[in-house]
């Protein structure tokens, strides 16, 4: 449906395009305004559409099955880190949500509320989970008992809904799909471990690897971090405007929600404890940005791990020879292992259906016309660097593959040059703010402090992280003063 | 954690089970009271828990990696059949659900209304969705315009929620999770091919080929077909009790909410005409099916398809000579590509946990104790038959092997047997009542009518579904009156 769709309607909403210049695939350009850019890209390559409560949001199949393979490689390493997925209720009593001070403070402003149910008013209003941190740690006191029930590993793939001021599609929308993974420990050092295991192993590694979005990591200011949580770590990206967005957070709670909760456990001696716990998500926010972290002006560029379509073959225009061999090619790729698409709707313009395959970022297209044909030749377009080249019918399966192989270290690579060209290590507020304006700027978090944060705040910067100076993770019982901030404008 | 829970507290609510009979697992017998001993599986296997709201569930490890793969086995088949899955909003304006009436009379006492957000009273109060007919028709009519872009294939895997008089867990949950397909097509053959084609190759094929529940295929009554359809085709299983439970149903919606939604395409020639459409849907109750199909007084019997774990290696006590043969046969088997679990937790005694394993229906286990080892022995336990044979430690990986191959075709076997066994075709209504009380009674539709179904009604019986003598489908036009209707009490 999603290719379908891409040359539907000629002659109305799409129509529009076709007055911009065909080279920019009618987008308005990022320099010009990156938001107003991503706006398009998400309406135009028909990844999402608001919904009609304010603030929701339609995933369109374009959206949806690249957070499906997102997804897919998020929850292969949560298996991998030991936990097992479970499914806790969307409805949350209103009480439940008063029991740990800390975190209701947080959350209180952004719940909507169920008052009403089987045509008669609740007697108890029920809360929509903003999150599932209640709910679980209320089970949890129930299911540990002895300390070989820790660790208790669970996470959960689900929807949650927060009041959203200034909804933004997949950046901040009322509702939005996540994973929550909440664990118990018998220690401190296990709780920490595992916190660390997963913001390295799941989150840098899937944001990296399959999404080929680099990222900082580090742990949140007491001003950024979760309300709850004793420390948060965070993985940052810079997006193609400079600006960062976080990719996803993994908390250490300390025994905060276990005294609320009163989850304990018997040690080996018989003596009960307070578990220590860690919680951790990540969400379709990631689609978001992914857009803003490889786009151009011609739309999406999708590392192919995670692209719904790898390669797409063209047909011309409408001729048998042409149909022919378009259909060979793709049944050799789609042999090769390739996610593979032919597009053979010769009665839309061979321009028209180009532009909306650069839209939707499909990282190889094969075209095939009569004129390449008659020289034994298709050509080959790589969209990241939108470069043609003709290549000779018999060698198309291997040249595809050896590009598809490039794109997401090439994408990776793009964006960390990106990245580093637009960050500087300075020595003072002023020129943090100078430098975090436009990019990042990495401070002696000791040059900032707790009021320098406030002056950044006023600046609309903030301390994205904290981190040492090679860019590792503080170690346990390192402080603050020797670290650098990372000061950046965030999504 | 599942594992680890699976012998978890002792001397708390587990011990329960010592006081009872050790063969049956320290359960409720079937014959003795189906009900309590479907609970009882359903809390003692760690599948679900009772959420705090009234009537919503807690899927656990155990329940929740079944629905994982159930999951998977229908998703496939759904992108085979060419939907593709995007994702629609929870929350839906309550003026949505009254633009079709017939729907609306279906769902209306059912709503779940949120009336405050963001610490105010909302303007309109919003419908936490029971089904999302309404907000998905409503983007139809945006993204159907013409002919090319139908048929227009979408699924959704989300939360629905209803008023639950009486709910039970997974068999009617005020939450329960589900996919919704829903379908817009240029004509009317086109539509009814495609409800069929989820019927049978989608629900029909995963419900026998993975789940190995055998199912009948027909149409329902009009009293029992959904509001707003003008056909439902129906999957109906047989479960241990005799009761029928609806596995999936797919639906010819007609153009009722074509025209209440204004759904309209351009055909060839330039002519507005309304869609014709299908839903279809299966849920997290087919997992109370798996249980009540399958289960034996032990507990879970689980086809491999399915069973997180397939194989349990179990060190019947602690002896280094155990540990080091039971850990080589794992690592054997793991290479094998079985989904294997070594059980080495000997401070647990050996009967506890061979009981625990048993209620989890995990389908082969492998005991392994220095009396066999002796020998060059293991034990091979195979749940479903509950047998137990020697086996050369050296020819293990292959009786594995040859033994998970036969578990899923035999429990289909056995359902099917079961269900044959208790089902009688007669001629009139009280021969219906009498065997549909046990079992399914086949008795042909014109013996009954529509004041026969009310005389079933009253007698806690009903027309489970329509077809054709020879089990088949009614073909476009058969009338009802050539059909068979087959009766039954029903979940």
């Amino acid at each position: 449906m999603a290719d379908a769709d891409a040359s539907s309607s000629p002659g109305t909403r799409e129509a529009r395009a076709d007055a911009r210049p065909a080279a920019a695939g009618g987008l308005t350009s990022r320099t010009e305004d990156f938001p107003r850019w991503y706006q398009e890209v998400v309406a135009r390559a028909e990844m999402a559409d608001n919904g009609p409560v304010r603030g929701t949001m339609v995933i369109r199949p374009w959206g949806y099955e690249i957070w499906e393979r997102l997804q897919a490689a998020i929850d292969e390493r949560i298996k991998a880190a030991g936990a097992h997925n479970a499914y806790f209720p969307l409805f949350i009593p209103e009480a439940f949500m008063r029991l740990e001070a800390e975190h209701v403070e947080g959350f209180d402003p952004e719940l909507w509320v169920v008052t009403h149910g089987g045509g008669r008013q609740l007697e108890e209003p029920v809360v929509v989970r903003p999150t599932s941190e209640t709910v679980i740690n209320h089970f949890f006191a129930k299911w540990v008992q002895s300390h070989r029930d820790l660790p208790l590993l669970v996470n959960q793939w689900c929807n949650v809904v927060r009041w959203e001021l200034r909804p933004r599609l997949f950046l901040r929308t009322t509702e939005f799909l996540w994973q929550e993974g909440h664990t118990a420990h018998a220690d401190e050092a296990d709780a920490r471990a595992y916190a660390l295991k997963i913001l390295t192993d799941v989150y840098r590694d899937a944001m990296e690897q399959v999404a080929a979005v680099p990222v900082l990591v580090g742990h949140k200011t007491a001003r950024e971090r979760f309300a709850g949580a004793v420390r948060t770590w965070t993985c940052e990206a810079m997006m193609g405007d400079g600006k960062a967005l976080q990719m996803g957070t993994s908390h250490e709670l300390g025994q905060n929600f276990a005294k609320a909760f009163g989850i304990q456990y018997s040690d080996a001696t018989g003596t009960l404890r307070h578990v220590w716990q860690t919680s951790w998500g990540a969400s379709t926010r990631l689609i978001g940005a992914l857009i803003m972290a490889h786009g151009d002006d011609f739309g999406l560029r999708l590392p192919p791990a995670l692209a719904p379509i790898e390669v797409v073959v063209v047909c011309v225009r409408e001729d048998d020879d042409v149909l022919r061999a378009a259909t060979q090619l793709t049944d050799e790729l789609r042999r090769a292992g390739s996610r593979i698409q032919l597009d053979d709707r010769t009665d839309t313009g061979f321009g028209r259906r180009t532009v909306d395959w650069e839209l939707k970022g499909v990282p190889v297209r094969v075209e095939v016309g009569p004129r390449d044909l008659a020289q034994g030749n298709a050509t080959l377009v790589t969209r990241h660097t939108r470069t043609k080249e003709p290549v000779a019918l018999g060698a198309v399966a291997d040249a595809v593959g050896r590009t598809l192989r490039r794109v997401g270290p090439e994408l990776r690579a793009e964006a960390l040059a990106f990245r580093e060209e637009r960050t500087a290590s300075v020595g003072s507020l002023a020129e943090a703010v100078a430098t975090g304006t436009a990019g990042f700027a990495r401070v002696p978090w000791r040059a900032l402090g707790e009021e320098g944060e406030l002056a950044l705040a006023a600046e609309a910067l903030s301390v994205r992280c904290l981190q040492r100076d090679d860019g590792e993770l503080a170690g346990p019982g390192e402080r603050d003063d020797a670290l650098v901030a990372v000061v950046g404008r965030s999504y």
